[in-house]
């Protein structure tokens, strides 16, 4: 399998030294793995023989991979060559209009190219035209690690609770406001203080109000909506209230009566973005960045499921939709 | 897919009914689905052309399915006539000898049958046996439901890890253990009110020992370790210490310092059962009958998975690995 990698910023980068320290598993998987390009907003590397993940790996900026650099190559270049067989889309997230992540997957998948995306944005704005356009062009597109990071719960929900109907779901999707509420509710802080922090170590993103204003979350609960329930919702549907009025006050009363305010998602007959009571010992209820998914089914009735929400813990569910990929579209011997 | 199922008890009896409500689902994945067989301690029912589901999910026991009832009639027969392509092996538990379900396991993957089970006792006693059998004769060996019910532990592991490695694994795996000692720690009740009152719910076997002592925790440490961490151990080298001495001081104690006392098994370099504390801000702090399974890994760090893990939310394990088997086995069209 040829795979191209778009974008290397932190993800990119992380992929491709978990490609070189997992080599043996991953051509356990599929002996014909490589990595024949690599792209990012400035130009591209690109060898049908396959680059040298070691050198790949210790390089910070592509130009530095000596020799093969072509400053001003597109990535609709490399798509093009028509060498590819796995795209991993990993360009920064644009939530307004997808890009340049949206084109790109579009690309690929017109060309037969199977994607892996660990970028929300073209599936916020975009969801149903990027699937019908991968089952139309017989692709594979996965996406594990836009929603929760780590957290697997779309292989989860496909392969491990397939008998079941999934009823509802509930979530702690931003690690960023989750920290910024478990600060208040252990320490007593302020909110502001509580966002200083949050900044201070590099949890928030430039405009605060992706995070605190439920953006994110938002952007997450309508992935998870189209993708396990079967809507068909857009950014505008979700009923958003971010974290901004609530208190220090709202929090310790809260607390004394064994509740825990928490920025919850709802996927339910509406879909909704919120502060919510959550009682302390509810499985739900997880504390710093983590992120947590509840599940309710027909069946097994709930699952909660619980990891790292961003960083690079995130390329454990982009490695698993590659291997994915790998597996399900290996000819039969 | 010609399914037979062995054993028609609790489980036996709710699979036929998510079988025949689920009907749709199920021939989605596998348009040939039909139960051609069931059967009991004492005789079984079979019928090539397919059982029919709605009858079946209305009879308590096999001999009132009027008509095909043969008395007498042993599982080995229906192996035997080998129409079978799956048994879904769910007798009583024997952690002993596995029996009856070890045989009845051996004889289908000598048969060249693929086999789903819900039964702990043969995999506790003959794991890499049996595994080695069901590769030999090329069948699918799936064992969902044997450990912490509805909580599907080892297809998590196996489809949205697969680029990871295990590092440890730690869990509450039984749920009565747990509901005693959440009693403790919620109502400040002793340990042998709490044990009455499980009783009386009937959460518990008829010897309290394989919860209390940690028996039941311990099958199912051995079966985790085996099959996710690639060990080869047995029930006796796991370091078993019951709940039986933990005091409700002792509960108290911890209390007051955040923690709540739990009979946590750990699967790391040594295999053990033991009552432990547990940080009550801890992912893995779920109280109830609740089960809960702790997974730290290089890339993803640490998942949690929470659920039911006893009881009718058992079926969806099963359930899930009935369309894996079909899925996984479909010829390519």
């Amino acid at each position: 399998m040829n795979v191209i990698i778009v974008g290397f910023g932190f993800i990119g980068r992380k992929l491709v030294r978990a490609f070189y320290k997992k080599i043996d598993l991953i051509r356990n998987v599929d002996a014909s793995f490589k990595v024949i390009g690599v792209s990012d907003s400035k130009g591209y590397l690109y060898d049908s023989k396959g680059l040298d993940l070691e050198r790949l790996s210790y390089v910070k900026r592509l130009s530095e991979y000596s020799g093969k650099y072509r400053e001003g190559g597109s990535t609709e270049e490399i798509i093009e060559k028509g060498e590819a067989d796995l795209m991993v889309e990993a360009t920064p997230t644009n939530i307004n209009d997808g890009e340049p992540g949206l084109s790109f997957i579009k690309a690929a998948l017109k060309k037969g190219i199977h994607v892996v995306t660990s970028n929300k944005g073209p599936l916020v704005v975009a969801f149903k035209e990027l699937t019908s356009l991968a089952e139309k062009n017989d692709c594979l597109l996965l996406y594990e690690g836009t929603v929760a990071g780590a957290v697997p719960v779309f292989s989860l929900v496909r392969k491990c609770l397939q008998g079941d109907i999934i009823r509802r779901i509930v979530g702690i999707l931003n690690g960023t406001t989750n920290y910024i509420l478990s600060r208040m509710y252990f320490e007593g802080t302020s909110f502001e203080l509580a966002l200083k922090e949050a900044r201070e170590r590099g949890l928030t993103e430039r405009d605060p109000s992706y995070d605190v204003d439920g953006i994110d979350a938002a952007c997450k609960a309508v992935i998870l909506a189209n993708a396990l329930m079967n809507r068909n919702v857009k950014f505008e549907d979700v009923k958003r209230t971010g974290i901004r009025r609530v208190t220090q006050e709202a929090i310790s009363l809260a607390k004394k009566s064994k509740f825990a305010i928490k920025l919850i998602s709802t996927i339910d007959k509406h879909i909704e973005v919120s502060p919510k009571l959550v009682p302390i010992n509810h499985p739900l209820c997880v504390h710093g960045t983590l992120n947590a998914i509840h599940i309710e089914t027909d069946l097994a009735r709930e699952i909660t499921l619980i990891g790292h929400g961003a960083g690079e813990e995130t390329v454990s569910a982009v490695l698993n939709d590659v291997l994915t990929v790998m597996k399900e579209t290996a000819s039969p011997i």
